[in-house]
């Protein structure tokens, strides 16, 4: 969805900008971590996904792929469920 | 997954705790844009997900839902699919 709606705009900025972009966003998503707007931190999370999600189609990741290639049911240290790491 | 894997260890840190480590993730992605190493930038994606699913757990967000709310395959500023703001 999101290279549907902005891989345009996505591959114009580059990955510099829109690195810059979701750096932003995870700020603004700390902040809203302090209030108690939970709609507001919603969004907040969505614009992290989504920023996310313009930075991986730029960069040709399949984030859905990379996710489950690393955590697949198994914690990667450990390698159980639940994860048994005790940090 | 994410909450299977390892809601026991991020209540655990709690909210902050686990919001540096999402920004500390969020570094390492950016390292690894500059680097060459394909796989190395899929893990660090990887990782940003997964520590913001985390986060979302811990704070009793819907990512999904907050992604679609937000996103629903149009723009939230201009609501055209493709998105037509010129910023």
């Amino acid at each position: 969805m999101m290279k549907r709606l902005y891989l345009h705009l996505d591959s114009k900025r580059g990955t510099e900008g829109t690195y810059r972009w979701l750096k932003d966003e995870v700020e603004e998503l700390g902040e809203a971590l302090h209030g108690e707007d939970k709609e507001a931190l919603e969004e907040e999370f969505a614009d992290v996904i989504a920023w996310l999600a313009s930075l991986a189609n730029i960069t040709n990741i399949d984030m859905e792929n990379a996710a489950l290639n690393k955590y697949d049911n198994k914690c990667p240290k450990c390698r159980q469920l639940p994860c048994q790491c005790m940090f």
